[in-house]
């Protein structure tokens, strides 16, 4: 019996999604879970390998259980009892037997926070990224909009990946400003490239101190080194996964 | 010298505001910085005494130091090099003998946040208080309202505390609706008795929880027995403190 789980974590209390030889993952995480639950080793898929650091707002899985398996709000208890409490299982339901975490998603939007002040906010620590200088946020927001649409992404995707199709359509790319010292960027897309936000993230905040990148070049070389750093992963939130026929979480 | 320092905190790492005996204090991290940098004793005297696990978005403090001090930019990034990073200073300025960080403050207003969802949120852990159940809001804004004026507080001043004169005048009390699933209660007053804000969120939850207390009932009978339960720290945040002829931080 397939299964869909929706969940949310706190990045900082993993390596990673995905398993990892020595360190805890997520994944690991909800495999031990699930075999404690249903006394058989159960095969966990995520919608994304988010890196590192990275927390999840929105996460998707699916898992096969055994055919016996009876869904009902004690299981959701019973496996937000086994879990550690950084990460919290919100949903399960079954699926067709078609349904995959990751190829079946029509969009995801992650969200990068950034906290724009010269001190420290210790209540936003491992939440955000501190920016201890002022943005030129115009200028931050010519470059989403060049961003938006259909574009070859190979410029923004970690040196390295092999990633061939580097095509991917960007649906939306925002900066918001909150609460005065907080600005996100949300950006939503079909799919995305592996640390594609963050080089994207990164690459907008050196725009924002005034360095030089012309988000058109950018796209037409497809070089990585000619586009701005990595930013770091404690800002970076995958903030909703769609598939079709589902409202949103 | 006497200075003003603005700080701001994360409760969770400390035992409370106040010097205790055997635990980390926020009152005693300032001062073993302000001695390492000043080469002598100094005591610092801080607006509120919050409770350990209350959370400090603006807290203000005075201090004496010594004459030959010179404030700079410098003093700044020294002292928060020298502080934990769960707190941080964001400005320390030379100011009156007569400031008082305490007396001299003419407004104060906490949040309380509260996450409303069957699950919890992993990404907002120790942040806010999470309320697993409904709650009716029409109800608590009903009760918000009656809290607002001068009051004798003293059915939510907690047990046991000698404070004689209980009236205060609450400014403001209002319920803000956040990301849809998160709700914080704003109380601004010219000054809080011992864990007034907890009791009355305590309060605020049971009313939203469908339980019956009357508001009018509970200021008139000045009974603590007669309120609601104290809500737990974790979701009260010392929001800002307001002085005569400061702009808001």
């Amino acid at each position: 019996m397939r299964v869909r789980l929706d969940l949310s974590y706190d990045g900082a209390a993993f390596h990673g999604f995905q398993v990892q030889a020595k360190d805890n993952s997520v994944q690991a995480e909800l495999c031990r879970a699930l075999g404690v639950l249903f006394s058989e080793p159960i095969a966990v898929c995520g919608c994304s390998r988010t890196d590192a650091g990275v927390h999840a707002r929105h996460f998707v899985c699916h898992a096969c259980l055994p055919d016996s398996a009876h869904l009902s709000p004690a299981t959701l208890k019973s496996i937000n009892a086994l879990v550690c409490p950084a990460l919290s299982v919100r949903r399960i339901e079954h699926v067709s037997d078609d349904f995959h975490a990751r190829y079946s998603a029509t969009k995801k939007t992650y969200r990068y926070y950034l906290h724009v002040s010269p001190y420290r906010a210790p209540l936003m620590a491992g939440r955000v990224t501190h920016v201890p200088y002022a943005l030129d946020v115009d200028a931050m927001r010519d470059a989403c909009r060049l961003l938006v649409g259909q574009h070859d992404f190979r410029a923004f995707q970690a040196a390295g990946s092999k990633v061939r199709d580097t095509v991917r359509e960007v649906y939306s790319c925002t900066l918001t400003e909150q609460d005065g010292d907080v600005l996100y960027l949300e950006i939503s897309a079909n799919g995305f490239l592996y640390r594609m936000v963050r080089n994207i993230a990164g690459t907008l905040i050196a725009i924002g101190q005034g360095k030089h990148y012309d988000i058109n070049e950018l796209l037409a070389a497809r070089d990585r080194t000619r586009s701005g750093p990595c930013a770091p992963p404690e800002g970076l939130y995958l903030w909703q996964v769609d598939y079709e026929e589902r409202s949103k979480v």
